[in-house]
């Protein structure tokens, strides 16, 4: 079971490798503790539900809290400190289409608001965050509603359950050879439902296609009704109703069942990776990787202090001093630059693919350094998420955020967003700890994620902090043309600078749909359209 | 100019090859020409316009006429016969956005209702048809506001008017190497905004991607405002605005510019072509190649019957006789089908996608024939539309219907749709020729094209015997799942079958988004909701 107010599972206790603690000390100065509540005191303070007890909803104090937030900052924040600003009144655990259907009639008749919950792990405040409405609040959590229930191995469609987890989903299609391909970071905590309401991104989305391109087809229950999406292989039917459950946020009521293209999983893969003398190199190579029209499911460029970064935390020093050598030897630079590539099919494919990326490499200054890098990142994608656990217990508070946007623009985008990080808390005297990368590459731009850490103080102080660096960061992304968001959705956290990429007309055209399918304004209010009553 | 009543320009004559017109006769019958009405009967005849005179707007008579429909069969009908069921008042022929909102302020002061008309191509009643309202139309021709606007050669983004046709398009990115890479049939006359608002799929959509993909951003004026999509790569801001715009048909506004994603040409193509012994082993080897995950650009499977009109169509009778020869050496059988294939990218790449594809067909009995056939299939493969021409003449008439749908509802579909044409006219004592092909594959399902065949009578006639047909394989495509259409979209031919898949909450959130856009519903009323007033 998960911590209640952690990523890792209780009983886990991830510490960083000594080399890493040593750079975001030497960057950051000494880590700050702060201490932790307990969940008996939140239990405690919980306040008493306002639901009148019923069969399928259950009024727990711990449940509820459990259910209270997602995995933004500002909910560790809460939850490390014990002082969540809102927590749930319920928590119903549907298991037919028909529970959320009498779930969601009895909310619309009493004015209770709903709030889907998959796996829990928004990093925007798509769950939880300040409700300032006096209405209770009701988490529908979907993890009964789960597992894969209907299978054409003829057409490679699946449909599963919306609470099913990234694990479960793939143990399901393992024994037919099927993959979906869909590994976001959260794939551990995360479901199917989520992937789909928020517009999620696996690491192979360049291969297996974006969770857009996934997704066929499914059930949305909703407070006006019910909606049907058949899971064509394409249609130039009208507008594409699928694009309107994409990105929703449960603001347009319940993903139930979702149908995805699944395909046989791919007999061969490979990883290889290269060093580029400099963030600007590692850049360009990516764009014309990127461009030259080849079958790869990944490519991924690191800022030199990511790479640094990424080297600490692998942490086997000895093989790390080695390729440090290896790389001064052949005088890459002294600030180089991580890129890893990944494709996936058959050998030929594969192979012919990886070799044409080669020369679009080394004319960058780039020096091949084999597969094992690769691999290991691979073997090791889902832990980055428990360094969260392990930074926070050192006294230093991590968060991430990215954004998408065109080649041309990527570069000074790049450099402003970090420099607005680095900068953000000048006046209190803290410094920041800032590095990206391009996580997926597209031929007309890139997403750029970027990591950044800060020391913690006390609750409201940290918060401050929190939100100086996120207002800074999110301002120069839309000065800048980028989205607001590339993989992680709106949420709360976003909501503000919707408007600035969907204009007047759009966020009106989003307002009548959500009415339309919710006239009583009960799912989820305040996320995705900043609407908080 | 194209000729005011037909696809091909004036002054073309294309005929049949002999061969082609013994199959057609020795299946229908002799042909049974029809009188064409003269362009000065139909002017003569033409009602006055509505409309008062503007500098914006023509108002000649000639003008309306070659602005009052598309190329629909009943389009056909119409004005081969010179009875049009409606002629617009005016049109318009902006040079400038602000002229677009000039125009639809006129239009929305004075309750005009406007049609935007790109290459007038629609095969589905997405312009003109019988309108019943009595307010005056005005056509909103885009030709003027077409070219290449900006071109962003780091990003591959590229910025053009939305009347810019196919060819005018290509000229226009060739200079720089690049190609949008989307090459539907109508591609000659066909514009990028008619591409964006009809879901339009090229030829080599499996490698360039179907104009959803491409398109991404532009502008939209609307009675209600403006709509600006921003060009990004990817993004997770909540529900995608671009694929409302996708399918709008003219009813949320006037596409006035595109940015598409453009990319390198290809630096090799290759195109082979196989025979296999039947249309069930066809079907299943373009399943297998479609699901085999190989960086493929086209996939396309025929009917023994069609393979047979492609052949006679070729009209190279030697080669054919040769080739036939050959098959029957080879023992394929007796009605084999023909499967092309086509790759584009470096050599390297494209050799090794092919290499992956030669077993996957002989598992299913194909006999490979080379290269031969499908680099005439290219040379050619716009020449195709021309014979809706040559065959008007020879006194047949032709239309074509197409879906999509997932593998395993494939087969069946694909039988009843050609049953219910062929015998669609039995009570009449008339016979279809009917014959399909797969043009489209994707790994979860292809779409179905369906060719149709039938003896026109007077118009009245002819047009009954259209509807038969039309709605008897419409409601096949329905009750098997499929969608009412995969490439052309929905126009007015297709809005009665459209709420069986978009569902009736689909439905009122699709008349919402028209209501915010167009409040007073003058944008195409009609089309695709099926709102006619």
């Amino acid at each position: 079971m998960r911590k209640w107010n952690g990523w890792v599972d209780e009983g886990r206790h991830p510490t960083l490798p000594p080399a890493a603690l040593r750079l975001i000390e030497a960057e950051l100065g000494p880590g700050r503790p702060t201490p932790d509540a307990t969940l008996a005191d939140v239990i405690a303070a919980t306040p008493a539900s306002r639901l009148k007890p019923s069969p399928l909803i259950s009024l727990d104090p711990e449940d509820r809290i459990r259910h209270a937030t997602g995995q933004s900052l500002p909910d560790w924040i809460a939850l490390r400190s014990g002082r969540l600003p809102s927590i749930p009144d319920g928590v119903a655990r549907p298991t037919t289409n028909d529970d959320v259907r009498e779930l969601l009639a009895f909310a619309s008749a009493t004015g209770v608001h709903v709030v889907p919950y998959g796996g829990g792990t928004s990093v925007v405040g798509g769950i939880g965050g300040k409700q300032t409405s006096r209405q209770p609040v009701l988490m529908v959590a979907l993890e009964r509603l789960a597992g894969l229930t209907e299978l054409d191995e003829r057409s490679g469609l699946a449909t599963f359950g919306a609470g099913t987890t990234g694990p479960d989903l793939e143990a399901a299609l393992s024994p037919n050879g099927l993959t979906l391909g869909h590994f976001p970071q959260s794939f551990e905590r995360s479901t199917i439902g989520g992937w789909v309401v928020t517009r999620s991104a696996g690491q192979q989305s360049l291969g297996f296609g974006r969770i857009e391109a996934l997704f066929a087809g499914g059930r949305v229950e909703a407070p006006g009704g019910t909606l049907e999406l058949p899971p064509h292989p394409a249609s130039a039917a009208g507008p594409d109703l699928r694009q309107l459950v994409l990105g929703s946020e449960g603001r347009l009521g319940v993903l139930t069942e979702a149908t995805v293209r699944v395909v046989a999983r791919p007999k061969h893969e490979a990883f290889p990776a290269w060093f580029l003398p400099d963030w600007a190199h590692a850049m360009v190579a990516a764009r014309a990787i990127g461009q030259a029209g080849l079958p790869l499911s990944m490519i991924r460029a690191m800022t030199p202090l990511e790479t640094a970064s990424v080297l600490a935390l692998a942490g086997e020093s000895r093989s790390m001093r080695l390729l440090k050598g290896y790389l001064g030897l052949r005088k890459v630079g002294p600030a180089p630059s991580l890129l890893l590539v990944g494709a996936s099919g058959t050998e030929r494919v594969v192979e012919a693919a990886i070799r044409e990326v080669g020369p679009l490499v080394r004319r960058e200054g780039g020096i091949a350094v084999g597969g094992s890098i690769g691999r290991r990142w691979i073997a090791n994608r889902f832990r980055a998420a428990d360094l969260r656990d392990a930074l926070w217990d050192a006294g230093y508070a991590i968060d991430t955020l990215e954004t998408g946007v065109d080649w041309t623009r990527l570069p000074d985008l790049a450099t402003a967003v970090e420099d607005a990080l680095r900068h953000g808390l000048d006046e209190l005297g803290e410094r920041v700890l800032a590095f990206s990368h391009l996580s997926h590459v597209y031929p007309s731009g890139s997403s750029l994620y970027v990591t950044y850490m800060f020391r913690p103080a006390d609750p409201d102080e940290t918060l401050d902090r929190w939100r100086r660096l996120k207002a800074a960061a999110s301002r120069v992304i839309v000065e800048h043309g980028g989205t607001i968001s590339h993989q992680h959705g709106v949420g709360r956290d976003h909501a503000p600078y919707l408007a600035a990429e969907k204009g007047e007309l759009g966020m009106a055209v989003l307002a009548d749909i959500a009415r339309r399918v919710d006239p009583g304004g009960i799912m989820n209010p305040g996320v995705l359209l900043g609407d908080e009553p």
